[in-house]
């Protein structure tokens, strides 16, 4: 079969592999569709960050490179390991993509996202979604109803990203919250905040950007920075500031809106990975009693991302921006969210071509 | 009567005043002793911040100076106004110094340290605990059991900064916390820890101060940050981190120290007011999924904090470095203050001189 393998910074490529072996306790799928991601963008350009390398391996896994990439996929059950009796061939699933440690426990209380050396299969070994085919332990195999289609169900990974974030702002049910930068976490995050209810409120400089905010109907507000002011703009709307903001931007000045964008005693989530350091007006923290909060993943939330998305409060197409196959993967998709990410949300590729 | 009165930067006086009238719904107090507080020696050093001027006066009490500070106080009843029947003359008191709008709700869920305009008694107005005598408002006079002597209830004020700021950790029972820096709030937020049955650990360059923490039994464990490396030696105490991080030092290493020593999805509490911009590791916050949140003042913790002290589990003698009469406010109180913060911690003050 074939697979998109990372071997090193700037060195992906189209491999024929071995179909992975279906091992007791496991579920193996045959990939319909698998998202590219800016963490697979981040390994490509200045990688390996999650990927091993041949001097460290993943410890967890064991694998150097090449590993097999994609951790946002979709598909449909093939193979049952032993001892898997609640799954049916021909299921459609997603995969919750984790590695986690040995004896790690990830019950639903359980904060494995925080687990030291947590990793990610499609990055840190175990296959991937950019193979045609892999084989996943029980635990993170989520079976998906057929009212959501396997293309809109690769969402549901970045989707769950979008959830864990709103819920690391512990919000009261009809809250105001702002999203800053709309690119395609802040598009997620924003759509799981409107599908619960909430005000939504983006700030989003690009025009193009702003547009599909618009067209995903994720927002009730939109909001230009450069040509509006943002916090005039949140406090008219809501009174005294919204009640949560979502940095999604990782710009100093999109940090200092959220600052003065939240109400008195409100909460600013920093989803967006920083490769810089931030400036924090640490008296303004003080004096409004703010939280600063951060936000890694998800855990336990791909199940309650897949109901919202079964109850059609969340319409998931308009965000999919391009299906390629696995050939194209660098030139028509990691080079086009390079080089176009005011357009590109969502890419979805399909590795055994079946879906083009 | 006599009272310490703030005029402007640099310029507090002793003036002879008129006593203050007890008006209905208000409790006049004879003042036993009132704490310097590291805010006032800001309005002398840097104000007016809290404080009115001749061109801003206090838009609440609509003061402007001079203005009686003073806002750390304990002292006896001496005269009831109309409808005040829970209470009696003779009876021991402290005061919550709160100046709050009009109107704005102050029930045991009410966040009236967050209302917009909020100040406080012997800052923004309405006497001050640096004066013989006051008149309060009943809402913010809380009586005292008579195990609490007099003096050290004038500690309840700024004890009750560190019950909040330990409340606004939001700790399980049996957490561990570092707090960086032993000043006043460092060893009273430290205090308000041990006595719930946390573990403490504190980091202060100080000698001086580390003797102080060390006499005042607020700690378990006591690191020199010049000599130990901090992060090391929480971990040897904690294994994977504090549950939260108290940043009592208003310096970056500090708050890098907070950053680096809190376990996975642990707490830092800023309490320390910071006069400058704070570099923030966001990759950090984002990847240990850390809450930075901010403290200010208290809200509906004075009664708590006065069981606490009530039940003998905080002895606040030892926090008592000296007690001056209202004469020597400026050369034996702020002076030392500013010129000996090492070894100076509580310094309390006799407007009447009959404690002395």
């Amino acid at each position: 079969m074939r697979a998109a393998r990372f071997y090193d910074r700037g060195d992906i490529r189209i491999d024929e592999v071995e179909e992975p072996v279906v091992k007791s306790g496991q579920v193996g799928i045959e990939v319909a569709w698998c998202g590219i991601c800016g963490t697979d963008l981040h390994e490509f350009l200045d990688g390996p960050i999650f990927c091993p390398s041949a001097s460290h391996p993943n410890p967890i896994t064991g694998e150097i490179p090449p590993v097999t990439l994609g951790h946002e996929m979709s598909g449909t059950v093939i193979a049952l390991g032993e001892g898997v009796t609640d799954l049916k061939v021909g299921q459609h699933i997603v995969v919750e993509p984790y590695i986690v440690p040995q004896g790690e426990p990830t019950g639903p209380n359980d904060h494995y996202n925080l687990a030291e050396g947590s990793n990610f299969i499609g990055l840190g070994g175990n296959g991937g979604g950019l193979g045609e085919k892999i084989s996943v332990d029980r635990r993170w195999v989520h079976p998906i109803p057929d009212n959501i289609p396997l293309d809109e169900a690769a969402l549901i990974e970045p989707l769950s990203v979008g959830y864990h974030a709103v819920e690391k702002a512990e919000l009261s049910p009809h809250s105001s919250i702002l999203v800053v930068g709309a690119g395609p976490i802040g598009l997620l995050t924003a759509a799981v905040a409107k599908a619960q209810g909430h005000t939504v409120i983006i700030s989003e400089p690009s025009s193009l950007r702003r547009q599909k905010a618009s067209e995903t109907g994720v927002a009730h507000y939109l909001i230009n920075p450069i040509e509006e002011d943002v916090v005039g703009r949140v406090r008219e709307i809501t009174g005294h500031g919204v009640d949560a903001a979502f940095e999604c931007s990782s710009v100093q000045t999109g940090l200092n809106a959220c600052m003065d964008a939240i109400r008195m005693g409100g909460t600013i989530v920093v989803v967006a990975i920083w490769g810089k350091i931030a400036q924090m007006d640490m008296a303004k923290l003080v004096i409004k009693e703010a939280k600063l909060v951060g936000t890694i993943a998800y855990n336990n939330t791909h199940p309650k991302t897949i109901d919202l998305v079964a109850s059609g409060k969340i319409k998931l197409d308009k965000f999919i921006t391009s299906k390629i196959g696995l050939e194209d993967l660098i030139d028509k998709g990691f080079d086009t969210l390079i080089h176009h990410n005011e357009t590109a949300v969502k890419i979805l590729v399909s590795p055994s071509g079946k879906g083009l």
